[in-house]
């Protein structure tokens, strides 16, 4: 292997980074269901029914911690929480569409997929 | 909630596949790699210093087993193994890179983000 081969081969740690924040179980979910809008978060639930709260609620902290998205409370009685995306959020509209375009062409159906 | 509403709110299942497959700790990266051409063993290891040769195995094999590469033994003496992007894999570029320059645009430092 020549130096130049290696030069290439290096990993780039902010596309790790981004791999591993999507990547973790249903954050790219709720990212991509909050791109159509602001979402409560029993309307989060009502859409993922296999997340459980406890994950629900620390990918919620976890996303919002990495600013793409924002925890807002709505002044009303009762008073309302909502989830929305910050523009650093919504910019994941374009990569995430990619993602699922990349799915509709080439899988089949999930469960045919050995992903545990 | 409206039913219109509930309907927009399903989660695609084939998005989440693609999500669960790329997001798999490493995963992403090794793609990412095998999108320069094809790699040994001991070059994706190289590039991927935190990876134990366990791990680097397993996400290997769940990716051959999804189609996303092939394990190609090379007739050489000595016989030479390497791993190689399917069209399927290949396909993949565009949704990564895409990611790649998100995260270039909005990723300060990874050690800056709270992604464990």
């Amino acid at each position: 292997m020549t130096v130049t081969t290696e030069v290439q081969l290096h990993l780039c740690p902010k596309f790790h980074a981004a791999v591993e924040l999507i990547g973790k179980r249903w954050s790219g979910a709720i990212v991509q269901l909050l791109l159509k809008g602001p979402l409560r978060f029993q309307e989060l639930q009502r859409a993922i029914p296999e997340i459980s709260d406890k994950m629900l609620s620390e990918r919620l902290k976890e996303l919002e911690a990495n600013g793409v998205l924002l925890r807002q409370v709505v002044p009303e009685t009762p008073v309302r929480v909502e989830y929305r995306l910050t523009e650093k959020g919504q910019a994941l509209e374009g990569p995430l569409k990619m993602l699922s375009e990349w799915a509709d062409t080439w899988l089949l159906t999930p469960d045919v997929f050995t992903v545990p």
